[in-house]
C-alpha cells in the first residue's frame, strides 16, 4: 500500500528493549511529530514528561509492576495539562475560568488531545525502527506518578510511552472483527462478530509462541471488569483540578 | 527523514473537499489501521460510525455548525464503547461490573482507546493523499448526536473526523515551543516560552493567506476559558453510564 500503511498494520507492543537510548535527534523527531498532531480549538492540551533520572525510572517502574518502564531507550509520560492558558489571568479571570477549566467537557479535550499527540510519537518511533508500548499501568498509583512528576494543578499524568531498540519479536494481536466496531448510520448489534472473535482468540491463546493459555475476549473482558480497579482515579483526578463540574 | 514522518509533520486540517467520496477500498484500509492502534489491556473500547445518511449528515452539520460536516468524503464518528463486554454478562454480573465500568478510570481508558484508533485512522488517510479534520463540535449537543446515532448505554459519542479529497491547501498552524510542552523528569515552568509563542502568533494571525486578525494564544485562551462552554457534557456522560463513580 504505503510504508506509512505498512508501519500502521504492523504495531505490536514491545515489552523488552536492547539497552541503548534512543538517539537525540530521533527524541527530536518524535516529539515535534506528536506536537503537529490535531488539538481541539488550538489547546495542545497535553504535556509530555521525558523520564531520565533513573530512581524515577524504577519508581514508575514499580507502580506499573513492570520491568520495560524501567529498562528501555526511553520513557514519556503523557500529561493532560490545562494549566498554560491560566499563566496570564488575572486572579478575577482565573476565577472565572474554573468552571470550564475543571469540567468533563475539558477533562476530554485535554485526555484526547494528548492520546492524539501520544499516537503521532508511537507511530513516528515505530516507523524509525523502534519498538513502543503505552503504559497504563502507571495509574495503579496516579496520585503517586503525579508527585514523582511534580505536576502543578490542573495537570495530570495519563498514561506512559516506552520506547527503544526491540529485543523480542512478538506476533501481532488480533483485534476484533470490522464488523463489532464499525457501523454505518446507527449503532449494530456486535453479538454474532463476538462469539466469532472468542474463536479467534481461543486459537490465538492456545498457539501463540509464548504464554500459552485458555482464554477468550469475552471471559477475559468479564473477568477484568467484575473486580474494580483505579477507583481512587476520580477523587485524584478532582482534587488536581479536573472533571469536577 | 522518512514518509511517515513527513505525513506526520505536514499534518493541516483541511475543511474543503472536492465532491468526490472515498473510495471502498481506501475505507478498508483506513479502518484496518484504526483498529491495529494500541489498546488499554485489550479492550478495545471504542466504536466508529460511519454516517452516509444525506439527513443525519445534514442534522450533525447543523450541530457543529460547519458545512464540512456534510460536505466531505467521508465521515466518522468516535465513540467511547464500554457496551460490548458487558452483552455476554449474566444480570448479576452485570450488576457486578458497573462499579468498575461506570468510574472515571474507565471513561479515561474509553476516551483514550477511541483517541488512538482515530489519530490511526487520520494518518492512514493522510498518507493515502486524503484530507482531514477533527470535529469536536459533535459535542456542541452531544445528546442529540447520540440520539441521530442510535447508541446503547455505554456508549457515546466523542467527536467525528471528516475526510476525503482537499480542496484547498491551508498553511500548517505553528504548534507550541517544545520547551513549553516537553519536560525532562519533573514539570519546568512554560512561561518564557509562552511570551515567545505569543509573538509568533501574532506574526501568524496577520499575515496567513485568509482570516487575518490581531490575536495571539494567551488571549486565544482567556477569551476560550472565560466563557463556560457543555456544561450539559457531565450530565449526558453520567446519564449514559459513564464516569459516574
Amino acid at each position: 500500500m504505503n510504508p506509512t500503511i505498512d508501519t500502521l498494520l504492523n504495531h505490536r507492543s514491545i515489552r523488552k528493549f536492547q539497552d541503548v537510548p534512543i538517539e537525540k535527534d530521533q527524541l527530536e523527531t518524535i516529539l515535534a511529530a506528536a506536537q503537529q498532531a490535531s488539538t481541539s480549538s488550538y489547546m495542545m492540551a497535553y504535556s509530555i514528561i521525558g523520564v531520565t533520572d533513573p530512581d524515577k525510572k524504577a519508581a514508575l517502574s514499580e507502580i506499573s509492576g513492570q520491568s520495560y518502564v524501567k529498562d528501555n531507550g526511553h520513557l514519556l509520560v503523557f500529561c493532560a495539562d490545562l494549566n498554560r492558558p491560566t499563566l496570564k489571568a488575572s486572579q478575577e479571570q482565573y476565577e472565572q475560568m474554573l468552571d470550564n477549566l475543571e469540567n468533563s467537557e475539558h477533562f476530554l479535550v485535554s485526555s484526547i488531545d494528548a492520546a492524539l499527540a501520544a499516537q503521532n510519537a508511537a507511530i513516528a518511533a515505530e516507523s524509525l525502527g523502534l519498538g513502543i508500548c503505552y503504559i497504563g499501568s502507571l495509574r495503579n498509583n496516579i496520585a503517586k506518578v503525579d508527585e514523582i512528576l511534580e505536576l502543578p494543578d490542573h495537570v495530570i499524568p495519563l498514561f506512559g510511552l516506552v520506547m527503544g531498540v526491540p529485543a523480542h519479536e512478538p506476533e501481532r494481536k488480533p483485534r476484533l472483527p470490522q464488523k463489532a466496531v464499525y457501523f454505518e448510520n446507527s449503532y449494530g448489534n456486535p453479538e454474532s462478530a463476538l462469539d466469532d472473535f472468542d474463536k479467534t482468540m481461543v486459537d490465538y491463546y492456545t498457539t501463540r509462541s509464548s504464554n500459552t493459555r485458555t482464554d477468550d475476549w469475552t471471559t477475559q473482558m468479564l473477568r477484568r471488569f467484575m473486580n474494580p480497579m483505579r477507583m481512587d482515579v476520580t477523587e485524584f483526578v478532582q482534587k488536581k483540578g479536573f472533571n469536577k463540574k
